[in-house]
């Protein structure tokens, strides 16, 4: 039995009239051109779907085999898929990080050992026990905001053991640094969404990228015509060149607006308990959780930091906006703040 | 190890320029109405999507409860949640029938027995070994057409056993005579899928409806945000009166559509193995395949039996289509038996 609530997301504390700085989507809806995109294919949805094309384009995006890449019904379906096929692999989740891979492994029977980072919340390769067949790791990690390095994570793959590494906000940071959605190593999983950056998580869309052998046995337990249609074109669409040069673009804008936040909190002395390079920001304030509550009588949703294990009612989470929206915050938080 | 490939489905067999007679979905696309639902849907993707409204509207249309329905990505999506919940269970499933409950099962490590109806393939509880925990049967089966008695449905209802039966094509028979989805039975799961009424295979919509401990369980190994927004609305708008009644009136037009074809298959001397009831047909011609080939050849695509275990290669399954494509095929067939 889980002792956290691993199922709490920030969807959960959004409310009516409450502005949204608990949920990781950043753009309020589709952008025109994918709405347009979505919309031609509501024509073609009495055929069965088909991943072929999405297949392929992920591929030539990632300079990957189609043999190496499977389209998934978001990443959520991912963390089911890897849970069931190696149920009974001993399992490593590395805290504090998004709770579904944990919450998958528990729902396929496994019992996965948490490694818990201190904070500031850097990945520390000697903390992962040796023997752990199957690893878990954000990167950038939810809700820490931390960038892992890529030869840090290198260094937890050896024979005998899948790592996954979740990708799903690397679109979020400019450039991709330290991503290892091109690298062919052995046992190697890398996860990614188009949830966040493209306002379609209600689409569920994302893909993994590993050897191909491991995406054959993710194949063998994924429902079949489990990614719908839609979600076939949106990865598709999201995959061309001016796609991609958008979502860099906008992951420019993240960046500034995500310092502009930052130096608000500092200026109002609040703490951050690690270097942010996502477009969310982990905070802590001792009475956290007293102070989400009255940011919301405020009419701000702020996200909960003591459902991560590893962290505490005194973390958390707020999501990156646009400039007016984090003055207001920023406002509204420091009438909160004892002075 | 399956001897059978249980991954082949109609969706296989069509192709460029054939007419297609293999796949059951009955609209070519969805109708107006859905389309138009689906499109105002495309600018609230950003959220997380909610199945709250579609479970409701699930209830109130079978006079369940709320807690009593879980909205599933497709029958696919069910199919696979009920075989990883209830992987421990010795489990057998009734063929012919769709393949995809046996294909869940032994994804998710359980070695189901097998139930072969003899011809006619009325479903003999007898048949059924009293010590199996969990049960599939399809209603109207795919690809038989065979419609069960719900009398003889709930015979197989017992203390200690989950019985599946799979309505996915029910809505397709005029006042959907014996369905057990307004029964709340113990151990009962029905099954139910909006794609092949609503031409909407794309985008995976379906439910069951079982007792509440049985939904709790199902959800815990459900992956968060499985059904996607737009799925949701469909299940919503699919539950409408309007949508009903719509539903009704297609499926007394596809009686009328089998009759023609049954009628004409049966002047050309063709052997219907058991009574349709559904909007296909099973039939057996000796030589099955070489015809399946030659009918390709005339531009007309059927399914192939030999994938279904208790078939052969004698089999063949047709859809129900419109007058002027059934005259067609009727007359590309007749071309192609021995005189």
């Amino acid at each position: 039995m889980a002792d956290y609530d691993l199922h709490h997301h920030g969807d959960r504390e959004v409310g009516e009239g409450l502005i949204d700085l608990a949920v990781n989507v950043r753009l309020p809806e589709p952008p025109d051109w994918l709405r347009r995109e979505l919309a031609g294919a509501l024509s073609a949805l009495a055929a069965y779907p088909d991943t072929t094309a999405a297949t392929e384009a992920v591929a030539a995006r990632h300079r990957r085999d189609a043999g190496e890449v499977l389209v998934t019904a978001g990443a959520a379906e991912a963390f089911t898929l890897l849970a069931t096929a190696f149920r009974d692999r001993n399992a490593v989740v590395v805290h504090p990080q998004f709770t579904e891979p944990e919450a998958a492994l528990r729902a396929a029977g496994n019992e996965p050992r948490r490694v818990l980072l201190p904070p500031g919340y850097l990945l520390d390769p000697d903390l992962v026990p040796g023997d752990a067949e199957l690893g878990f790791v954000g990167n950038p990690t939810n809700p820490t905001s931390v960038l892992h390095r890529a030869a840090t994570l290198e260094k937890l793959c050896r024979p005998g053991r899948i790592l996954v590494v979740d990708e799903a906000f690397l679109d979020a940071v400019p450039g991709e640094p330290e991503s290892l959605a091109e690298k062919a190593l052995p046992g190697l999983v890398v996860l990614r969404s188009l949830t966040k950056t493209w306002g379609i998580a209600g689409l569920r869309a994302g893909y993994l990228l590993a050897e191909p052998e491991i995406v054959a046995r993710l194949k063998e337990v994924q429902p079949p015509w489990s990614v719908s249609t839609l979600a076939a074109r949106a990865v598709v669409a999201c995959c061309r060149p001016a796609a991609l040069d958008e979502a860099d673009k906008l992951a420019v804008q993240a960046e500034r607006d995500r310092e502009r936040l930052v130096a608000g909190l500092e200026a109002l002395g609040v703490e951050l308990p690690s270097t942010p390079r996502a477009p969310f920001v982990l905070v802590r304030i001792p009475g956290a959780q007293a102070i989400r509550d009255r940011l919301r009588a405020a009419g701000y949703a702020v996200r909960r930091g003591d459902t991560f294990p590893g962290l505490d009612g005194d973390h958390l989470r707020v999501t990156v906006r646009d400039e007016a929206t984090t003055t207001g915050f920023l406002r509204a938080l420091a009438r909160l703040l004892p002075a």
